[in-house]
């Protein structure tokens, strides 16, 4: 059975597990608070240099880090990960662009904003950037989703469920989706996915002693 | 036969060119001048609407973007992308930190310190986040090298040349590598591979021309 380190409020932990409870795969759940340094002790760091959730023991000491190299792993051989070349290449563009272009702005903001909630450290012309550049990645989605109801496959797939995790936070981080249509419609689209669960949904303990 | 959009500086770009290069895959080269504007025109964002290099087209009018997507594309099938499930997920773990941990940083300070030259615009704030980011990413890759001669997989794959484009930058913007001796080892273990070229190498025309 996997043992994901995660935390509940990270939305890059929230991909994992929202595809492990689409995928009905069960899981031993840590919760790593890393506004406390859980994540940068000695022992967390052996398992993760990176010093970062979610993190994932896929057999006994051997561990994967990285959220959406993550979703490849427990999503591998489903409809969920692509397997024909140039759809694969197509989900791969869309989570690299999610780790570049748009958890680097609304992740940043949300942790600013909605976790640390400001605070003398929060740097107010960087906000300003992301913004910006959240915007333009939001800009760039929307006009994909106006010729697409997903973003790779023509179907539901793990690059859906990367862009999601931060895109369904924007509001509560300053970010206005009333001129992005098609986001918002593909958000609803998303929720009414069957297996779908929210942030805070974790799996009941009984599933993860079931092993 | 691919057409690849690439700029002869960009980190990104020549990650692509490496990997056709080693793989011997001809292509057609189209050099993109981003600092004219040259990755914002209209008919350049119809093709990328992120307006970015690299940009592949892998058939006529269908066209992929962000540079570690296409390497999975071009390598697929090679031992350059490696097909075993867990040694894949390990390669894609590197090469989302790449995109994460390392290319917003020296990526970044390449830009501003080796492209730009600096100019107003620089904010001497933001180069002191990227250099300390950035020798963050480095510290994680050089301890990964203490016990690995390469990224994942356990030989030359993707993920080595995704983190090599700018990692062999590094001492072109101001990174001093003398603390890193495994980094350094392994750059000269990379320039050593048959086949290897550098980031001015371009194919010959007639190899462009040879369809």
């Amino acid at each position: 059975m996997y043992t994901l380190y995660s935390m509940k409020r990270s939305g890059n932990s929230y991909k994992v597990r929202l595809t492990l409870a689409r995928l009905n795969t069960p899981y031993r759940l840590i919760e790593v608070d890393i506004l406390k340094g859980e994540s940068r002790t000695p022992d967390f760091l052996a398992k993760n240099p990176s010093g970062q959730v979610p993190l994932l023991e896929v057999a006994p000491g051997r561990h994967l880090a990285e959220s959406n190299a993550i979703l490849w792993y427990v999503a591998g051989g489903t409809s969920l990960a692509p397997d024909d070349r140039i759809e694969r290449a197509e989900a791969l563009q869309w989570m690299f662009f999610e780790q570049h272009s748009l958890e680097p702005n609304l992740g940043a903001a949300y942790f600013w904003l909605n976790l640390i909630k400001g605070g003398r450290d929060l740097q107010r012309h960087a906000l300003e950037d992301w913004m910006e550049q959240g915007y333009t990645a939001l800009s760039v989605m929307d006009k994909h989703l106006r010729d697409n109801a997903y973003f790779a496959a023509g179907h539901f797939t793990i690059a859906d469920i990367a862009l999601y995790a931060y895109t369904h936070l924007a509001h509560e981080c300053e970010y206005d989706l009333s001129a992005f249509p098609e986001i918002r419609a593909w958000l609803a689209r998303i929720e009414s996915e069957p297996g779908h669960v929210s942030m805070d949904w974790e799996p009941a303990p009984e599933a993860q002693a079931a092993e």
